[in-house]
């Protein structure tokens, strides 16, 4: 008995009936599908952070688990509801972007428009299409529908304009995508920009944000400093972080999503 | 292979054990049980929001479902335990009404006391009936037990006196029941009040609260109104809900569950 | 088929993909896994609450149930990851004492270094060993590898230095644990320390808290005093816990985890 893995990733939080109305709507099509949560905390109508969860973990799941991504700020207007299948999982969600690096870092296949009304639920509501959309139809395709009865294949779906690390006279500017439980700080630098500029571990940086300046180095991990000390990090995800050893790296800097991170190299 | 749904609806919060407890004790007992967390953030103690966030996901999920509610103000004293059939789902929880609005909905069918001693755990704490009693009943059930098992069958159970909204001098009186993420804020105004009173889309109303006077559209949904703008929608939950498109009607309104809402229809 | 249970506390939040990451290591690699959030609300790198709320909980769950806690300060330093098989149960986590008292309680049985590489993935991260070292082992023990398979056994683990209530001048000093949603407040004081003293319900007590004295009874539950009043409870864990019926005793003494609390019986 094929039990597949359908993930739910939101910002409805914990406080509502929403993700358990997806649930109970997956599990009536499809009682023996897996439902994992993948995180209901984005950040509300964040598709940036969402999308950087996502492509976090995605990876990590079972081939052929069905990611289901409800952070949908233009819920109720034309935006279309897309399937992004790549080349080992399927991807449901709004057309908003949201959805796209992680699926094209894996390879997409293709992507269809969602306009079968019988993978819907039978009155849709305005406001909640994670329950009278996205929730059934990954919970058909879960059963093994074919792609094509989904609707049609596009090719201009959106792609996010989620902004890269800037290089600007030497100096790496870059955005704050993440804060975790501990405050250390995610930033959009990848591992791979650092490698191609020459830094690695044992690197010197001087990091500005929100007007304090900080001299931190690139270490392994938070033991390689003192306790109480800054210390940049490659995060588990492959990203450069800020953090403190047995501290919070968000309250040092006063850092928030989105905030702008300059890092000078010394 | 059967594999029944439990959920859990409690006012325990993610910071304890209890949640857990509960699993463990139907795992236990029923290995094959499907749990679903449907919230654990019910404001601690308040019925009445429990049963709205019952009332809005339990008829979604699979028939045969078994929702367990541990919203238990009188924990300790002599409140009964009952076990509600209704026509396609099973109600689990303490005898203070929180069970009966959505129940009733489906047709009850018959209410029982929970008194079988086999069906709880032997040691039966004065704290903790989520454990100790509601979920080893609830996985008891689960199993396909006799209903005449559980206890006699009453019918003098508790009805709750929740509020319905009032209409006086040409205004309907309403409350808050709940915010959510977003800040949205759902009322106990239905859908079908309105409609009774003629009013629906496009319909305009003076909306107060907490000393706060905004002239709100009822309209279908978010975008039907520039961002930042109030507005009312009828929820996917078929209640009435001051909204904000990309913004928060609960920080607008300072609002709060159990807050009355004054509409005036103009 | 055996489903066989594997359960997760650490201190991860909610606001990460963190937990998603360890499902999907644990899904990849044994696919009918039950999967029980414990919790992921512990304290950052709070070892002890970690262990009191295992300890309160892991026996409810079926024998065979693998319990993996990743609240892990010494990630990335020399600190060594261990399985711990105890009479019914298996602990996965980090030697660094908090997975001790519970597998002692149930019987420790063998206790081995995670040493067998074929049981991580592939790439171990500086920082993410719950997803690089424990939920995979976990995952390989939930399909029945040989417990010596995982690497030397050894005695010489770390013992938690958690400190015991101290009985001074006939006062009992003890110490915060944990704090629930309702602000009841619990301690380290255990239900056999208090019968050994000869103390039991009906006990009076001059209870002092960051400086505030109230004098309280040890009562059954909390309906056995006036709404908002303060009390003393033996907490569905077996501890002594300050509780206020229908109100908080975290706000009342504000207390938080690792206050001391001075008992007097009176």
């Amino acid at each position: 008995m094929v039990k597949q893995v359908i993930t739910l990733l939101t910002d409805f939080g914990y406080g509502d009936y929403y993700v358990a109305a997806m649930k109970a709507v997956i599990l009536s099509i499809s009682p023996n599908a897996r439902i994992v949560d993948m995180s209901h905390c984005v950040p509300r109508w964040n598709t940036r952070v969402a999308s950087y969860i996502l492509g976090c973990c995605y990876k990590y799941f079972p081939q052929g688990t069905i990611h289901v991504v409800v952070v949908d700020p233009g819920v109720g207007t034309e935006r279309r509801g897309i399937v992004v299948f790549s080349r080992r999982y399927v991807f449901v969600g709004p057309d908003n972007g949201v959805l796209i690096p992680p699926a094209k870092e894996d390879g997409i296949r293709e992507v269809r428009v969602i306009e079968n009304r019988n993978y819907m639920l039978e009155e849709v509501s305005y406001t909640f299409h994670g329950r009278d959309v996205f929730a059934p139809v990954a919970a058909h395709i879960s059963r093994g529908i074919r792609a094509s009865s989904i609707g049609r294949q596009i090719t201009d779906y959106i792609e996010p304009g989620y902004s890269e690390p800037k290089l600007e006279d030497g100096l790496i500017i870059g955005e704050v995508l993440n804060i975790d439980n501990f405050g250390n700080v995610a930033t959009n630098v990848s591992r791979s920009l650092l490698l191609g500029l020459g830094l690695g571990y044992g690197s010197r940086f001087e990091v500005e944000m929100n007007g304090r300046v900080e001299m931190l180095r690139l270490l392994p991990s938070f033991a390689y400093t003192e306790q109480g000390r800054a210390l940049l990090l490659i995060n588990s995800c492959e990203k450069l972080e800020l953090a403190v050893n047995m501290g919070s790296a968000a309250s040092l800097f006063d850092a928030k999503v989105g905030d702008e991170v300059i890092l000078r190299p010394i």
